[in-house]
């Protein structure tokens, strides 16, 4: 059987649970599949090379994680060979949250307090500033920030989100796209009445793609921005599909104190007594749920998203995540929007989280590097619903993949690859990116995207934004 | 006067206090110094330019911060141009703290306790595999990371660090070198009473390197390892040559708990008892100093390294930055060794740092971009003694600069460059880097270092390492 690519040389991690990594390794591609993976060499083989190969792992047993003996077949025939030598290649990284057309208020306002910064800036240019052209070229721009940085698949959630998938589709990224819901006006739906025939139109009218790369569904913004009736339709609308279905869910204190004084009630419990809470019910923050929410999102089977960077830079809070992840339940990482971030950069998300958590419980054993990869990788497909069909490196899965160049300072020496990835790599790092078989990224350049024409468009328009605000704040 | 180097067109931050950023700038070097910074045109003139030109900002009054009225002097001639378009200009990094050589030790034990992690590792492998030829080599690939990402000036702190120092000489970096001093035997310190005779004879031999780039000092490595008298002779030396003095103060609860227990003191009060806290000491860490120690050291002048990334990962602590700059106190960033953070990148640290504090004090106003900036490159050199030398871009200060690239798609579109630093930038976007008017990067290319060499020999020898460490854990 002759494949479409060998990406061959590479240090491999497959990600499947309990792999180990494979140097002088291979990926086969197979139209949008993975064909196969394997070995080359043997770790002889691999001393011969000297200083040229990356160095081994020293995790698990406490040496090289291969032998001669493992039982990989011999690399199959491949119309196009991607010599990885120096490279690691690993399935693609998953964003669990984004709201990517945000990237054109990234910088506008920083280091102020939430509201402030929602009512006097990102309220404002959203409601008369943006508009659907604007949101797919921000999508553009946020897809190429995207790709560069090793994301394979992102969970966007934004308004005018059909402009957002348009976007994304152009791009080539695997998505589930989700139209946004609140009670009040919105860009694209000034009578909130209006709400769930746009998002049930929004979901309806994602026939027109490729279904196995792109799922249309609805993002309701949070419980204190939605009626209850609102988002019984809105679940409604997703369950009877079976797609996920995504709020913001405890993000901030205030909003958790607020649900407490009016109504008794803890956001899970709220959610709960709605009938809203089950294995497609992905809750995005988390940070403010008491004990008792954790359990109860457990034992529904919710999964939760995970937005670090964009949790400190608001000061909202440090989310219960290895408490999650102790009874249960499936986390992914998200970067949030840019506008709180201010990047879409899953490196800097596995960085941060890791650490964070670490002095947060006063524990340095508290979210190994294996398990941050995990969560950026595997345990976020899983939380979108897709880990049956990709990101983990396994024949038959959709070839999702990124190759990240090893051969720098700050990756040398190298003993755990894992280690690496969370601690050292950078988004820089990345320098193919290949989603269900296609190219997106090669040599650090964007294949399915115009980088000069997005940039001119979004530079030029930044400047009539930057006067809308000055003229706002002169008002 | 015809200068060296005309860099121009680009967003020039000159980190004087109170500046405004100056798009369409030039930066003007002649020999080792900042001859001249200015600006190129009128802001009509980048309106013009359209949408090849970066933003600008919207910090200050709300409009772009310059104008054709501002008091620069044209450009002089120069004899070599650097056209930075789409680039911002600004002074290198300064690393307070950092134990270059650790690099070695990179990713080889993570997401360990502080104790199994020394105990079991780094001690053993120091005392065991390291030498100073390997301190020498894994010197000179810190030096490289550290270049790449835009540090011009390195406060390094280790042993054998006569080969450190020969290292960053030949890198081109400022440094200001510290042979560590500890109470028990040490890398090339095998009698611990020879531990001031071998510190006294690094800082005599000081005089063979160039006095402007190279301060040659001491480093003792903490309370707990190194006795009252080692303390008092240790900065004895220091202080009558006028000279930086360090030390490790308050890393963990541990350390502050047993003083309290075996002396009753705190760590401040203890080291002021000793006569040791002026405003040549640099405490690194501070991470569990009651409130009494920050008036003390604010009183003191002490000045402060702080090492986020590293404390976090170690699950040290948060140490109390906003409060130690409410008492005026100096503090500058640093990523301590590569053993504990994995990296030496100080853009990680500043954007770690403005987000840390915020989510610790609850408060998203806390540490701004601006200020994080400047905690990076003028207070960090402040705190090493080298204010009136370097790290602003002014007229007869060295020329220690960088070049960042900014047109790329996390870094668009631009509001504000200082945001865009802390909370977007990356260490990979740096171009070009200069340190008293040499270019030790020029784009993104090492001048000084040959890269192949450094890294054959570092991943050779780093199998050697790791069958080391294989032997210690079969023992």
């Amino acid at each position: 059987m002759e494949v479409d690519w060998l990406i061959h040389n590479a240090l491999v991690l497959t990600l499947e649970p309990g792999s180990a990594p494979i140097p002088q390794g291979y990926v086969a591609v197979k139209g949008r599949q993975i064909a196969g993976v394997g070995q080359l060499a043997s770790q002889e083989g691999v001393e011969e090379r000297g200083t040229t190969a990356p160095g081994c792992s020293l995790a698990g047993e406490g040496a090289c994680p291969t032998s001669p003996g493992l039982p990989f077949p011999p690399p199959p025939p491949a119309r196009h060979l991607l010599d990885a030598q120096g490279a690691l290649v690993m399935p693609g990284l998953v964003n669990t949250h984004a709201h990517a057309a945000m990237v054109w208020f990234r910088g506008l306002a920083d280091d102020l307090p939430l509201q402030p910064w929602l009512q006097d800036f990102i309220f404002p240019a959203e409601a008369g500033w943006l508009d659907a052209n604007r949101v797919y070229w921000g999508t553009l721009l946020a897809a190429a920030e995207m790709i560069k940085g090793g994301t394979t698949t992102v969970a966007d959630s934004y308004f005018y989100e059909s402009e957002c998938r348009r976007a994304l589709a152009q791009a080539g990224l695997r998505t589930v796209t989700a139209q946004g819901v609140v009670d009040f006006p919105a860009p694209g739906i000034p009578d909130p009445r209006d709400n769930l025939k746009v998002a049930a139109a929004f979901v309806e009218s994602g026939a027109d793609f490729d279904p196995d790369l792109i799922t249309s569904t609805i993002f309701c913004h949070a419980p204190y921005t939605c009626g209850p009736e609102t988002l019984q339709q809105a679940k409604a609308i997703t369950r009877r599909r079976g797609l996920p279905w995504f709020i913001h869910l405890a993000e901030t204190r205030q909003e958790v104190e607020e649900l407490q004084q009016q109504q008794g009630l803890t956001p899970g419990v709220h959610l709960d007594r709605l009938g809203l809470l089950d294995e497609l019910t992905v809750a995005v923050h988390g940070v403010w749920l008491p004990p008792e929410d954790l359990e109860l999102l457990a034992r529904r089977g919710v999964k939760v998203s995970h937005c670090p960077e964009s949790n400190l830079k608001l000061a909202a809070g440090v989310a219960p995540i290895p408490e999650l992840l102790a009874l249960g339940v499936r986390v992914g990482l998200g970067t949030d929007g840019a506008a709180s971030n201010n990047d879409l950069d899953l490196m800097g998300e596995m960085s941060l989280a890791a650490r964070l958590h670490k002095v947060w419980q006063r524990d340095p054993t508290v979210l190994p590097a294996a398990q941050t990869v995990a969560l950026a990788t595997r345990e976020g497909a899983g939380v979108l619903g897709l880990a049956d069909k990709t990101v983990t490196l396994t024949p038959g899965k959709d070839a999702d993949l990124l190759v990240l160049d090893l051969n720098q300072a700050h990756l040398t020496p190298l003993f755990d690859p894992y280690s690496h990835l969370v601690y050292a790599a950078r988004a820089a790092d990345v320098r193919h990116v290949m989603v269900a078989g296609r190219w997106l990224l090669r040599d650090g350049e964007l294949i399915t995207l115009n980088w000069p024409e997005i940039a001119g468009r979004i530079r030029l328009e930044s400047r009539d934004l930057a006067a809308f605000c000055r003229n706002l704040r002169s008002l």
